[in-house]
């Protein structure tokens, strides 16, 4: 169970579907498997109603990249159904083509080209499964993750969903959040593999450990059990003298009003925030405001979570919230855990291929794709088109091309965006979207797609 | 990057809420940390409308358990915000206490007390996460899974997901669902970590890959650019000779009457098999089956995969299927990507402790579970009942208890069940349903919970 870049095992190469390596076995048997290809990535649609995706995950997939090696671990699994020469030749394994995509935090729409993978066939193909699951798992957090965002108007926002996705994917999915918007992360992991600010306040448990038994509090008085403000007050008091004046207390476990009482008595007017995690958050937001207020605890925030969307989290917009502390449905993509792009050869020795079966078809060739604006920045179009063709015409508006080099000759390029610039480029994309592309409710893509020849 | 069990970097420490930190930094301030507790992990409610659900992850809880340890690196990014004793207690942590719980295969339903970690708080608190994430993550891919074995009255199942979901909750997928009584995934990992029957067929690409350009086929007769069939026939001819006659080809990326046709006479009519990806695939499967039947091929296997859900897969029954491929349904739940377990604090120092807040009650105290089922096997009763007291009459019916102990003094208990006992614990617990359970209609639980005082 690993968890860390570092020195230790770091291959990423068994993250792969087996039939990628059996059609690299038969591929470099009839020897077309040096033919020069064009593998892209898309999405053929957007989750049900969703008007935007968010690309994430693109740098990512570069350190994936750079560790997809076969060691002798590796190779013994793959001996175990691939020819010998597969296995040799898995052995010197390095991708040594070029990689362009949309920049991580681009926006997207149906058909965007946001990767485009060429070399070799073989170089590529045993690339699918690991560039999509990591695409498709990132861009469904991301782009669930900027709709909150969008409609929690400029309000602060924790990720703390890690308890209910992968262990694993937690600290992707944190990185995600932050990509889109959010300000913070619970998840440890994330803070230290990717720079997320981490965040936390405390648990029902804490307060239930100080029921049930006599308590020390800090004036050296002894407490016993009884009353649930006695055990409340305890728990509160060891926080704010183990975390400082500025901590957040939850103050739901039992009565909140008592809670909300108990924990300016505690910690006085000054005290950093109190959460509520149950109940009507609205109807409860705005009484406790009333009482902090009253209290003299004008600066003191409320924090609300549990069970938010990004629906809830826009119901409360009127209310006086200060904190959204977002789990499960941020982890889940809200209800798009998977942004469902697939990756596809386009494109075999310079001669578009597409498959024809019904309902699936694909478009053949390498393309490119410019995002059209008008001077306000609001978008109008999105043009693909064959990258061995012109750009096309822009009619009077600002053109912007969105594949931008990532992988050349099998190494990153230099300078690649930091995952800070990543969310720079996510805030303003949003801020480009025509202004339906941020409601929330069910409809079509809010910028159209061309596709010219 | 890191992916594997072994000698590398190994702790899962930093896969936690920071808040779960600042607790102990608090309770270790007041001595409120040493007082012994009770943590149980349940789920409130099904996902929407199901009827059971599987208990999986169990086995990986334990291998995570392992690990949680603090080296210099994790204690690193702790020192960022706990003072100076939390991190020099941190660095001794070992999880001393014991676990008991469900065991791993086993169904559940609301209220279930799958897990049962007892410890002082201290011990207990910083284990939350890390057994939620592992707990809800499997249990839900478990839950759906078995709903998919269900429906498809025991034809073959491949896992193929792996490209939907996050690139390391692939493989625990795979071992979920295989848990559950799939039969074969495509996830390389999974196969060597966890010993899963690997499989898989081609893509596209592949057949995509011999269009455009000349084909020297294996009789050496070169083959040019031109008709479809011929460069199905090309890929088709040189997936045989590489993988043997048992292979499954794709015979839908251009017209499937004429790619069932170029299959037969390209391999034979001993071919394992043939996979349709799209089109409506009760109506192809008769065809195909008519077809290759005619062909004299009546033993080769028909595969269908795309966009399969325990409800397409039970709407195919009737149909000659032969072997289903399932990936996005499976690997997001179908539907719920999370099992929804909490872990609360149950019991301090031998008194039950509950928060009372609206909606999300718990009950206190420490508790065991028994199943009461008739002579003929089939489950009739759940009876949750504090663990101090004695079990609960049965009433006639068999009873058993379904806590086991997986962790004593820290360490894990011996003899284990492998994931196969544990496959055959599912299969078990599926027949032991009232004949309602298995229904995948929406509806409660299939077995009554009650809780006794």
């Amino acid at each position: 169970m690993d968890i860390r870049d570092g020195d230790g095992v770091t291959s990423t190469a068994l993250l792969t579907d087996q039939y990628e390596l059996t059609m690299l076995a038969a591929a470099l048997a009839d020897d077309s498997a040096h033919r020069r290809c064009t593998f892209e990535v898309f999405a053929r649609r957007l989750p049900h109603g969703r008007r935007y995706g968010v690309v994430a995950g693109t740098g990512r997939v570069l350190d994936a990249l750079e560790h997809f090696q076969f060691g002798e671990a590796e190779l013994a699994v793959v001996a175990r159904f691939l020819p010998a020469e597969t296995v040799e030749w898995l052995r010197d394994y390095r991708f040594t083509g070029d990689i362009d995509g949309y920049a991580e935090g681009e926006l997207y729409f149906p058909g965007s080209p946001v990767l485009s993978v060429r070399g070799s066939f073989a170089e590529c193909v045993v690339l699918e499964t690991l560039v999509l699951s990591i695409l498709n798992h990132d861009s469904a957090i991301a782009s669930a993750a900027a709709r909150m965002v969008s409609a929690s108007g400029g309000r602060r926002m924790i990720e703390m969903g890690s308890r209910r996705t992968h262990e694993l994917a937690a600290p992707s999915s944190a990185r995600a959040a932050y990509l889109a918007g959010f300000d913070a992360t619970s998840n440890l992991e994330a803070v230290r593999r990717y720079g997320v600010p981490g965040a936390g306040t405390s648990a029902h448990a804490f307060t239930l450990l100080h029921a049930g038994t006599a308590v020390g509090g800090a004036d050296g008085v002894g407490e016993h059990s009884g009353a649930d403000g006695e055990h409340e007050a305890a728990a509160f008091r060891s926080q704010v003298e183990a975390l400082g004046i500025g901590t957040t207390l939850l103050v739901d476990t039992y009565d909140i009003t008592r809670g909300v009482a108990t924990a300016i008595e505690v910690a006085g007017p000054e005290l950093g925030g109190v959460r509520l995690d149950s109940g009507d958050l609205g109807v409860l937001a705005r009484q406790v405001r009333d009482q902090l207020d009253g209290l003299g605890a004008t600066k003191t925030r409320i924090v609300v979570s549990g069970d938010l969307d990004e629906y809830a989290i826009a119901a409360l917009r009127a209310e006086p919230v200060d904190v959204y502390g977002v789990g499960t449905s941020l982890v889940t993509g809200s209800g798009a855990p998977t942004a469902g792009m697939v990756y596809k050869l386009v494109e075999v020795d310079g001669v578009p291929v597409a498959k024809r079966s019904s309902h699936k078809e694909s478009r053949g060739g390498t393309k490119k794709a410019v995002r059209l604006s008008r001077d306000t920045g609001t978008i109008v179009e999105e043009i693909v088109y064959p990258a061995a063709g012109p750009a096309p015409a822009s009619n009077g508006y600002e053109a912007r091309e969105l594949l931008v080099p990532l992988v050349r000759g099998g190494k990153p390029v230099e300078d690649l965006p930091t995952l800070s610039d990543s969310r720079d480029h996510v805030a303003h994309g949003l801020i480009s979207l025509p202004w339906e592309g941020l409601k929330l409710s069910a409809g079509e893509p809010a910028v159209p797609t061309t596709f010219a020849n």
